[in-house]
């Protein structure tokens, strides 16, 4: 949403995360295919399944968990980010499994601009029931992928071990994250450290971190920078949800409300009586009209739920800014330069 | 935990199985609990989907696969198979995932003689939508912790890694083979090699001999020796679907029929004119009578389709014993003795 002219920080990380997509975007389509090959030859099912990971994992996608892997494992000593490849390979295959299951269970249609895996697969397999287990079964191929490709990396045998286990972590915490959030209880922040940032920004600091040999005061310090960015990141994705641009999203606007998610804004406007009786109408109704939505939305701004979100974000950017001064990285370092972009480029984005 | 590798030399497979089952069932025990009191902490949801894989993997079990990671390792020259401990909760947890995942898509409500994991969750979050998502999200969890498990094993990190890359490959292999069997082409005994041999037994074989730290040589020779005794096991599990003792298998006869599973009893009944107008009027109606059930299991045996099963089974059987033999273990050493038993276990088990 900033229209102030983009600082040199910015520049580099924005530069290192347009080199990091194109060298991913390529490396991506080479590992897959082949097993797009491998798989259409057993079957017909397996090929859609294998067609439907790769379709998703190649269709866009900003490749900034790839770019974070990349930034620690620079941040932690190491010169060529081009040597986490097959890291930076698991973590966005990582990604499309999740997305799949997620898009799945919340019913979500749309992924990336088109449709999602579920969606293609029960019109391709001419059955809801079939198509359904097809795409778990997908997100689970993807999973199996992620990991197979992490333990490609061609780095010493303990970083890879140290890094399989940072990824096992990320996986039961994204899993604990999207069961808590069926909870009416659980605290919305609590779900965004497991369920975002745990994959979006700690996991893949920890990837780089430990293939890089890092030791473990270090990636902890990773943590402590990661956390409040990935959840800052979560937070903006609510505000984006519904303030952002779903041309540049790929998601409806309304899709949240009328489905009912426990944002955080939704979160932040609850005790206030006014916009109490306007989510009790309209908050979770599928058929809920544009005007309705409207009115949500209105409600989300004069209650100040809004503003607390942004603040809260703003807050929390503090935070990872401090956690990285803290790490006493040299100062203009790359490592350094990256990590500070990265809290504009995630926390402050419009899209 | 303690044994006395000693005694192991003159022990026989079904001895193994017996103290890899004690051994494992407390071992599993004492590495869930912390994990689910973890969960609950969380949210009562989480506390449940753990709760719930903790339920399934020490509801029973033979532990069979377990076991022959513990006789791979031996075999490999290894000692002492409680070091592996850690990879035989792996393939157990891995086993619960696909259980769960695999009930739900199959629509199985019992497993192990309880209830199956989606509809235990169905129940507790009180909503099938809920319930089925959670289920998944169960099996997703419990996958997340068999790695976790598998990558705290206390041995060389480059064969913790191996076995790591065994473990992504069986998690491929069988979510190929449960996408392969929704195709009404592709061949049984290619989807049984994929979906049950797979994680049954060449999958843990292969474990076992990573973590021996096993030539690639080695592990291939294992493959052959496995493969066709996992495909021998599932089609003995085709025939106790049918033919078996409900009682002592936990399944209830008459489901694979009206599921319309493709087994191979079925595959080979294709072609026989008078089984294929019975299955025609049978095969897959969940309402179908127990008359209706009774003369598709006559059918079987008049098309001499069960005999013909049985023959492969037996086919398979001298296959194995051919490949163990062209292994050159010690006569009588507690690996090839273990190897050797587990043809009878898994091939001309009743259970």
């Amino acid at each position: 949403m900033s229209h102030a002219p983009a600082s040199d920080e910015d520049v580099t990380f924005a530069t290192l995360l347009d080199r990091v997509r194109k060298h991913v975007d390529g490396a991506l389509a080479t590992w897959l295919t082949p097993r797009v090959a491998a798989a259409s030859a057993v079957s017909a099912e397996v090929g859609a399944a294998a067609e439907a990971v790769c379709g998703l994992a190649l269709r866009g996608g900003k490749r900034m968990r790839a770019a974070l892997v990349g930034a620690a494992f620079v941040a932690c000593g190491e010169q060529d980010w081009a040597r986490v490849e097959r890291a930076m390979i698991a973590i966005e295959l990582l990604q499309v499994y999740l997305l799949i299951h997620d898009d799945w269970m919340d019913d979500d249609d749309v992924r990336r601009g088109g449709p999602a895996v579920h969606v293609l697969l029960r019109e391709r397999l001419g059955s809801k029931r079939l198509g359904d287990a097809a795409a778990v079964l997908a997100g689970d191929l993807s999973c199996g992928y992620a990991q197979d490709a992490l333990l490609e990396s061609d780095l010493p045998a303990e970083r890879v071990l140290a890094a399989a286990r940072a990824f096992a972590r990320i996986q039961e915490e994204v899993v604990t994250g999207q069961l808590a959030e069926m909870s009416t209880h659980a605290s919305v922040e609590v779900i965004h450290a497991l369920k975002t940032a745990s994959y979006t920004v700690t996991g893949p600091l920890a990837l780089g971190a430990c293939l890089a040999g890092a030791s473990e005061a270090r990636v902890a310090q990773l943590a402590r920078y990661g956390r409040p960015l990935g959840i800052a990141f979560q937070l903006r994705d609510d505000l984006l949800g519904t303030f952002g641009d779903a041309s540049a999203t790929g998601k409806p606007v309304g899709n949240d409300i009328r489905q009912g998610k426990r944002t955080a804004i939704i979160a932040e406007m609850r005790g206030h009586a006014a916009s109490e009786a306007v989510l009790a109408r309209v908050l979770g109704r599928v058929s809920a009209s544009d005007a309705e939505v409207a009115e949500v939305v209105r409600a989300m701004e004069t209650s100040g739920a809004k503003a607390r979100v942004e603040a809260r974000v703003a807050e929390l950017l503090v935070e990872a800014r401090a956690a990285l001064e803290a790490m006493g990285l040299p100062e203009g370092s790359p490592g350094k330069r990256w990590l500070a972009g990265a809290v504009r480029a995630l926390g402050e984005r419009s899209a």
